[in-house]
């Protein structure tokens, strides 16, 4: 048969950085604290193709992740940047003519969240993970990796809320202006999405869960499913006393990095992004920033 | 050139409800109050299809479209109905074998608004529309229509500011619970989206930007893009003051359409539907509703 | 505390048709063929409200949701259907004043698929359940279902196939008609994307993969993630020789049924619908159809 | 009142690349060849916020983009780049702590398009536009700009058309392979979605029309919204006589760019993505590149 792919394009001189297949959604089981959990994922694979040849061997990515992906029916892996990561690194195998593969996946996670341990269920969170195989000198094959999450929780505006006590102190100027400073003060509160990204060195490894908690560490509360009568309050009160800008929470998020993962590399890179869903505007607030540990280290240690 | 899909299709007497084209967008231009507007509009335009033919004529659906909704470009409509009402109507004679046609459309819709006139801009609504044709007895077509709105304001929970205050009435035992009382107490509040459709009878009226006040109207707080300092503290105490859950939404807006629509005859069909996006929970709250304007104004009389 | 859902509502008559969440997610373990399967199920969770309540008690779903849902870690149930019959009927013990509720699902869902057994791994496809319990006469609750599964597969065009051929046969005078009629011949083909859905009546049962093969069925061709170069042209020819109109897959797909599903009752409902995302359109081609197992039955027979 | 934006953040020395506000909708009227054509754009503005300060006035960005945008309704842009590049070069006026802005759009946009003019139409594409400015040396504002497009069209495979060419010989040996060699041969075809984007260097500018025209010229046929039955013929034996990978696609449409754009300069930067959604499988075919038009003309070059 002839092969189209190996033929020579048109345009001699020009290499592609991405060539691939992107939408592949697929069961990934993967093993998490003593049980196994099913991941319905979805994946982008692709390689870089050089100027010799006309097409990639697309066939073969769809091939390589059903026979990763689907065995984990029986033999679960350790996470979803795993899975990427033996992609990565198989897709260069598979493609001899390749110097670059790149995974990416997404898939729905959920956790066991409760405002006590009798409201507890699970919650829906996201995970995301990418693996990029490099051809080194000698044929050598390096594997970088990331892993991210995004957790949705609550903020509460800190500048609404002062503007509120001031406008109702000169309502009421019968009621002490430390009554007013004692209480918790409305203000506009909303969904806030939160997503870090990890950029792992070589060797080092870090868990999801711990990312989704740094999350909703730096939210003014977490959310959670069952919330009966008296919770609410527990949940309002608490998002009140602990009201932020998106600035805050991203900061506060980098802010707690550090002292959260003491054993990773100064060298892992940090990207994290938060949306307030705002609730008194139609539109988005949101605030992005990139950093490594070892700045934030450096910051923290000043 | 023959003529595939008048041929008899293989399986004889199975008729068809709906047969079209989906996802056709233009640029609809459209008068309103001295100006011309333009929509970016997206279409769908189906027919029947009696049992014995085998295909539907597609390409009339898409040229009548153009047809129609190019042309205002230099012949503006009067609304998005207006122009799906011309198109259902043409339908009826492109397709000779057709009883039934049905074209639905939705836009972005912009109107000016603002906390006060200083602070006014153009935010973002949406609007829908729908048009049926039947072909009656004598071949004398009617036309049935929808219009539709929607439009994202704020709601503030009743219910966890009650709780609220029996817990900070708890916490504060030296607070007079009649300072509490006075005081707009702190709640969860957030973006709620609602929509409010009409089945207009053959000569009933109204204008799109009536159904988005009346929603506006019935939300805790409508919302506004641009909020100096001062202004949120408005918005915020406005819709503590007026707390409501997605049901409160919906029945103040049902409620309200009888003094609104006067004028409207009993028979005009209503569907609202109300979105909460919970800023303490990851998922939404919903009320949805179908009634008559007789039915309300029975229950308003009595 | 104070119960402010159970208060009167400001407008006394007004009963809602539905209030509840929806967007909760949830991993759903269902058995399957020997195995246990886990979903990541969306659902929608609503109660009707009298016109003597204020609110909903909203907490409630989320609680018998999670209830229902988690446990099926430890114990799978059925099918996806089944959860929502479940939820639906508990419903209405936990909410005493509804009368009537709803609960609608959908999943990711994966089945083994290939050209051939060497070629097999796990594509996706979608599942749809709902589930409507109703309080009847003497407090006797029955329950409603339907379930529902969407393909994507491919369709090529018969209309554009016949016009080629005429074009071609003038511009190639010399070529028999002949053959000209005996080779497949080219012509616009695209994904397909089809749904049905069965409303079962009491005691009628239905597995979700067989409505997916009923699809897969009606298609010009099924699609496959694995096909080697031989692979690809199989599928092309096969779909060529199988022209398809939107209109045809719905009719092919209906016609189908009796013959698929010879015991379930004549009142079983149906809803079938069709998109082909045209490659030679910016737009959907869409096809749309609701009847019942008996009305097909007669169609058959006749 | 308080300035609450201004006090100190809790983490010092933290700065934050992007904080602002997402998802601002708004109708930009834009002057087209002799006529003011309006896009309902989406907008994302964005500073940096510097270590010192907790919070970035975010009002100040809404309040802007309401003057731009909405005062074109009197006075229309030349480009939606060019808005965004007036909102970029503001940003930094009002917030005089920031030193980099960055303002992102995206609109429908339309065209007419018909395979002959008795069949013209307008259809829709998508536009992209970005400004970054940035506050350099003696608070001289620099302003970077990109502008980008998107067109869907159609490709037929190339290798799927070698392969059934090879099948249909041994399934006809009667038939001289120089019969199937002289006619389009079948395979699979499908929408193909590709945008271009330009980083333009200070001065430069580039007509978003000229980049769709670019796209459309490197796809196997363009589409088109009317097409009578004649017609499709011509697209499908037009698609099937250009067959094309994405990876040709991609490359047809970079090796097109130093003839269509001779007087941009060297340092322009391109970014182009392919998308097609391939009609045999349920998933996407992808390709991405980034080079710069010096790049481009060194392999024409050669």
């Amino acid at each position: 048969m002839k092969d189209v792919h190996a033929t020579s394009p048109r345009h001699g001189r020009l290499s592609l950085r991405q060539v691939g297949v992107t939408g592949i959604k697929k069961p990934l089981h993967v093993r998490r604290a003593g049980r196994v959990i099913t991941l319905s994922a979805s994946f982008r694979v692709v390689v870089d193709l050089p100027s010799t040849r006309k097409g990639s061997d697309l066939s073969r990515n769809a091939e390589l992740l059903a026979e990763v992906v689907d065995r984990t029916a029986h033999r679960p892996v350790a996470s979803l940047e795993e899975a990427c990561s033996t992609i990565a690194r198989e897709l260069l195998v598979r493609h001899p003519s390749a110097s670059e593969s790149r995974v990416v996946a997404s898939a729905d996670y959920f956790l066991p969240r409760g405002i006590d341990p009798s409201r507890e269920s699970l919650e829906d969170f996201r995970l995301f993970a990418e693996a990029r195989a490099s051809r080194g000198a000698a044929g050598r094959v390096s594997v970088a990796r990331s892993i991210g999450a995004e957790a949705v929780g609550m903020t509460a505006c800190p500048c609404a809320m002062e503007t509120c006590r001031e406008q109702l102190a000169k309502e009421f100027p019968d009621l002490a202006r430390r009554e007013l400073d004692r209480l918790p003060m409305i203000s506009h509160n909303q969904r806030n999405r939160t997503r870090l990204t990890m950029d792992l060195p070589e060797g080092a490894d870090v868990e999801a869960d711990r990312l989704i908690e740094a999350i909703e560490g730096a939210q003014s509360s977490p959310t959670f499913a069952i919330l009966k009568r008296g919770d609410e309050a527990k949940v309002v009160i608490a998002a009140h006393r602990n009201p932020k800008f998106v600035e805050d929470v991203l900061r506060d998020l980098l802010a707690s990095l550090p002292k959260l993962f003491p054993k990773l590399p100064d060298t892992t890179g940090l990207r994290a992004e938060t949306t307030s869903e705002e609730s008194i505007h139609k539109y988005d607030v949101v605030a992005e920033h990139r950093t490594t540990l070892g700045e934030l280290r450096k910051n923290a240690g000043a």
